[in-house]
């Protein structure tokens, strides 16, 4: 096992109608005006805006509001939050959404108290020394980044899907009310399970130094995910199916699967931010198509891993197998395993391959994925 | 899933040498005089004290000692330490060692801010309000007191072995080098296996509400106990099986399994405590003897989980299988799983049922651990 530092000062605040008590825990850090993030009208029309505006109102805080945020956040969005949060001076952020709000949230908070152009942070040209406080209520759960101090955005002029990591995004409360992810989408729940399981298997599979324990801790997840996600299809009313869902979530990206494991690297994240920021699909559909596609790749580089995988999640006797049992849950529940479905043809693949390129110097693993590489990958996932 | 509230703000430094940076970790929050608690003069001859009195000294951080805390901690040694951390005006309690000398420590720190007698905190008579910031570095890893706001004291006039439960006393910064566990002997490794494995089970088999994804966690965490165990009695020199021994420890009572359960108790801690308390048997030690036991009694009510625990943990095929293989597993290690090991005998069953009967009020839970119930179990464990 390697060294490492383990913190994750979020408090989480987890059930049925928690999303009343934002007032109160806001007030607990003395915050007296929030920039209140979320994405479509949606939230006005539900009841949870009323609810969180209530909520913040019996506390006496003031909010100004920042909606419009879209799935795969962008940085013009991340920019004119900024503005609105500088020019009415609140001392935090609250991210009423999913994953996009609350990676946008991240960035503004971050954004607002740095000088430059929020941008450098993202590019490595100034580190993170600082951000508003960050308080979110969650209607999605497949990001984890509920309970952890990353943020990633689209660069809508560059094409750039990047991110920034640091213990000052890390949420102070984070709400996490299953009953408010009942009215997900199915597509977004089965994108939702992909984006989980992808955050599970990139450590699992890439690390040099993955002991058996956190093995068992990722597999935990990944059979839970497979689990409650058929429960959530056959029946989106079940409160229980949903709370474990975005527990296990939680647990994909806290840090406890990556403690004390290294050498690890995150390929299919970095190939699908490529097909997030040039066709803007769904980053989990991204996911599902690219995952199967790296593994058939991958497989020989780390054989008893994958054997492993094979045997204790889907119960299937090697390598081949247990990758071809992912590629058949995800076509059963309906997330694309193939570029096609996404509407990607060979003639997209060169700009991609650039993409990925340019991503794959960002993740520090150039000297792995070259150019060849990067299309014997896509050209599986055709 | 029921509701909850996950707060664990603890930062965990772990890996090799990290002792060392014992005085910057005081220093970043202002710490100017510690009270270094610690137990037998032992640290004083294998260089641990040294290393961190200079980590101290290079940071120009004042120590007070208190020394000579036991296993089983006692309540006048607690009393003491206030009295040294009040009269020297101390701004942080150090702990060097493991539970025993954590747990006292953080007594020490909530009873040197509480104006009455420490018991109080102890009884209920006094919640606690505060407490100087709490430190340590981990020679022991069993109790998971490094990442909770636990701490067990025993008060040896009245023969109590009771708890403070916080997040005031959560610590701030645990350091955890597996190196300078490596000494730890034979009888206390596989009694810190006991400890571990105690903590996992109490909620697995007691809680109304159990998610699958939750008895998954625990299980990784058995799993991986009996694994590195048995690593570390072949070779105790391997660092790795130990590095994840402890992390496995910390997983298993810093929150992670308990969130979202409900309705559990704690009889095996309940019952060992009486021993403890009573005889001083090391918590481990008694851990072992009462767990085969109070299964032995308890699994009826809970049938499916006990068959489960035996499938998943040992691969056998029933409830009274599964029982029987953890039994043979502490007998194959040694720890003891009979009350006569520990030189106990019928003779003494009245005072301690009597004693197991004040922790069930304690508890809360002596509607169901009756007289009777308590003799039933404890004539088991003869």
């Amino acid at each position: 096992m390697d060294n490492f530092t383990f913190y994750n000062p979020t408090k989480i605040d987890f059930g049925t109608g928690k999303e009343k008590l934002i007032g109160q825990h806001l007030a607990e850090h003395g915050i007296k005006k929030v920039l209140l993030c979320y994405g479509s009208d949606r939230i006005k029309h539900d009841g949870l805006f009323d609810a969180v505006t209530r909520s913040l109102s019996a506390q006496g805080i003031q909010f100004v509001e920042c909606g419009g945020i879209v799935s795969n956040p962008l940085l013009s969005k991340v920019r004119d939050g900024i503005d609105i949060a500088r020019k009415n001076r609140v001392d935090a952020v609250l991210s009423v959404g999913g994953g996009s709000v609350l990676d946008s949230s991240k960035s503004i908070a971050a954004g607002a108290l740095y000088t430059g152009d929020v941008w450098d942070l993202f590019i490595g040209k100034a580190p993170v020394e600082g951000a508003l406080p960050i308080f979110d209520i969650m209607t999605l759960a497949a990001t984890g980044s509920e309970m952890n101090g990353f943020a990633v955005v689209t660069n809508e002029e560059t094409r750039e899907k990047f991110s920034i990591g640091s213990v000052h995004v890390h949420p102070k409360v984070s709400i996490v009310n299953p009953e408010l992810m009942k009215t997900v989408s199915r597509d977004y729940l089965v994108y939702s399970a992909s984006d989980i399981i992808a955050h599970s298997i990139e450590g699992y599979f890439t690390a040099k130094v993955q002991p058996h324990f956190h093995s068992r801790l990722v597999e935990a997840i990944i059979i839970t995910v497979i689990e409650t996600t058929e429960t959530l299809m056959a029946n989106p009313d079940d409160y229980n199916a949903r709370a474990v869902f975005a527990w296990a979530s939680t647990q994909a990206l806290n840090g406890l699967i990556y403690a004390g494991t290294s050498g690890y690297s995150y390929p299919n994240h970095m190939i699908e931010h490529s097909l997030s920021a040039l066709f803007n699909v769904p980053h989990g559909a991204g996911l599902s198509v690219v995952m199967p596609a790296w593994m058939k790749w991958y497989h020989g580089r780390n054989p008893a891993q994958f054997e492993r995988f094979a045997k204790n999640v889907f119960g299937v006797s090697n390598a081949e197998q247990g990758i071809a049992a992912l590629e058949k849950w995800f076509d059963k529940i309906g997330t694309p395993t193939r570029l096609s479905q996404l509407g990607i043809t060979e003639a997209d693949l060169p700009k991609t391959i650039e993409n990925v390129l340019g991503n794959a110097q960002y993740f520090g693993v150039a000297d792995t994925y070259t150019r060849e590489v990067v299309a014997d990958i896509l050209k599986r996932a055709l």
